[in-house]
């Protein structure tokens, strides 16, 4: 897991959830990729420090646990790079072009770019698109409304642009910017920007194009035959499995081909109802506290057709009875359901339910929280301890790695 | 220098001797690439280690001293590998794909395929073109002269279709073969192993593009200001600057910006007048025995207009005078330069004199690779404890990277 800030509900769901029971059954292997942090980070390192520290809290405090499973941090095993500088040796360039992670990255970093560009032209974007194809409901928006930009529009014309066979189709892009009422000379600007500007080439750098064959190498030093990923990292996987059988192929069966453990993705949705995300400023954090939880349950938004208390509403619709489903137990949801249909509760009322269940899940993790904080030097030897036993279990594999290539025998 | 194989007289004057010169005035160290040699020959590992074993004999029998520079191992220095990851990180791609060693390199492993295939087919390439601009010559040409490709002219035909300005012009490379005369069925066939054969793929790695980034790392781990090099070698070291400067400016100022020291490319050909290159089988190697010398020395071109012993030479166009001007005491020089002029001398006895400044060259070089090969394991040892040393100075430099990126500190 890269360290990339403290981890809230969806991390828990979507991760941690899935590691307590793993570590149950498994020989598991956890670690805090530092390293990995850096392909896009690299000019932000001030926070890292304190990122792997709060890693680590909210780890231990979920119970994940460094007697079950080897709890490490990746930049304290050199053996990682070297591996990493061997497969990337053998591994094909187009491979990792090709690999669509690698374009949906590059993607994301490029819109991100022009969505705070935009922003910062106080130009307005939308977020909630009407409901007909984007050039349609352009042609029909008058001067006013086409000035204020629809996100999801925006993205989807970015995106075609982007995925175009023949690379990136800028002039192409630059049209329908100026189609949504963008002035021209914004248009140009923003496009000249992310043609030839800092931001692809600082993003695009060698380690970012690479960060999958040390990816490879991160799975395969410890032969691991399962790595539990979610559906967006599969190609990376299947890219794993084809780095392993060249190089078994090329010298000797060193490694095996690791298989996809996927975890299903947390449905859990941010207070405003988009993915709960630090970006969107919507997450609720394990390290909240019990006034936190209170106040972001309170600002949830609820079924928009119930504007009185008097209303009936409906729970499908209501991200508060998402989370009940998941944090409240079963008798008091069916209750809420029914009550909610009948307008019987209010949405206070069943909110202030809502964060007792948050903070009676989070009671424990809390208190957890406060022992490991009061003490984290402790805490923070048992990852270097672990870091310890990893490389180990690197270094014996890098013997049979230097080896099967015939390498020199130190 | 990467163990490619036994060193030649090229070698020796292009690169030993500089060393030599550089240990005695020097804080110098000297190492053996090994990784590097994985870049491109990550394929034929079985002989890397008779390779590096066969560098270690030729260099210290060369007088490449222990106890005046440190030599060593790359791939026995982990932090090269750790360094070049960080590195890669800050890295933008461009950076490498501009670089004209990396499009060079990449053309040169082209055009060898393309020879290697052409020559499979029977096609005779005939080395010394004949004096027009090629499409001129191609025009004037008949069928049969057609069949012949003339290297120089298929070379910069080549040349023109791989640097054109929208990547690398195959049709029209196509077109250039036929029109040389080649049967379209084959043009068409190496064309398209070109374009999307294993050639470009098996070559085009992530190691390859990067290795500048790895060069960089085994450049600056020791801080260096000076790097011995061959004019070819200047956009790398001009690479390894900006990564520097890079560093520097997004973290704390860790590095130096190490200057080229150019070294004179040696300017000895071959027994067959090109360049001395393994490929060509033309090189005469430190550790010829005295037979092999001499038979070689009577291989040698010497002016192509002297047929008879009684016809005056050239020593102008003489290789074997330029040998004599390298290895021959000047005097005897002088008087072989005089008498070959007025015909005085035969090519045979000429010859002699060489092979026997040659030998003169080799004995005392001869004798110590006798003694290191008696007993081999105390200098491999050498080079191990060499390793070692290189290491404790690259793992301070490391401490300072780490501490300056404000990653974590084990």
């Amino acid at each position: 897991m890269r360290p990339t800030g403290r981890l809230h509900l969806g991390h828990y769901l979507g991760v941690i959830k899935n590691w307590l029971k793993l570590q149950e059954e498994h020989q598991c292997k956890f670690f805090i990729a530092d390293w990995h942090a850096l392909t896009n980070k690299y000019k932000e390192t001030d926070s890292l420090k304190e990122n792997i520290r709060q890693m680590i809290i909210d780890w231990l405090s979920c119970g994940i646990d460094p007697e079950k499973a080897t709890l490490f941090i990746q930049s304290g095993v050199k053996e990682h790079a070297e591996l990493s500088l061997l497969f990337s040796m053998i591994t094909p360039k187009s491979w990792l072009e090709l690999n669509p992670s690698y374009k949906d990255l590059k993607f994301n970093l490029y819109y991100q770019y022009l969505r705070d560009f935009l922003a910062g032209k106080q130009i307005k974007i939308i977020q909630t698109p009407p409901p007909q194809p984007y050039e349609e409901a352009l042609e029909k928006s008058t001067g006013k409304q086409k000035s204020k930009i629809f996100e999801d529009y925006l993205r989807e014309a970015f995106h075609k642009a982007f995925y175009n066979q023949k690379g990136i189709d800028f002039k192409g892009f630059k049209d329908v910017l100026i189609k949504f009422g963008i002035q021209k000379k914004i248009a140009q600007e923003v496009v000249k920007n992310l043609e030839e500007g800092d931001v692809g080439k600082d993003i695009d750098t060698v380690g970012f194009l690479a960060y999958p064959v040390l990816q490879a190498a991160d799975i395969l030093i410890y032969k691991a035959d399962t790595v539990p990923v979610g559906e967006d990292q599969l190609p990376h996987i299947e890219l794993t499995r084809e780095i392993a059988r060249r190089f078994n192929n090329l010298y000797e069966p060193v490694f095996p081909e690791p298989q996809a453990l996927l975890t299903e993705e947390a449905k859990l949705p941010g207070i405003d109802g988009r993915k709960m995300s630090k970006s969107y400023n919507n997450a609720i954090y394990l390290s909240d506290d019990e006034e936190t939880v209170n106040s972001k349950v309170l600002q949830m938004k609820t079924d928009p057709q119930r504007v009185r208390k008097t209303d009936p509403g409906n729970p499908e619709v209501c991200i508060v009875f998402d989370y009940h489903t998941i944090f409240t137990d079963s008798q008091t949801v069916s209750e809420i359901n029914a009550k909610c249909r009948n307008a019987e509760i209010g949405c206070v009322e069943c909110k202030k339910i809502l964060a007792e269940s948050l903070n009676n899940f989070l009671q424990p993790i809390r208190e957890r929280r406060k022992e490991i904080e009061a003490d984290i030097h402790r805490y923070e030897k048992i990852f270097e301890e672990g870091t310890e036993k990893a490389r180990a279990v690197a270094s014996e594999t890098m013997s049979e790695v230097r080896k099967a290539m015939k390498l020199w025998q130190f």
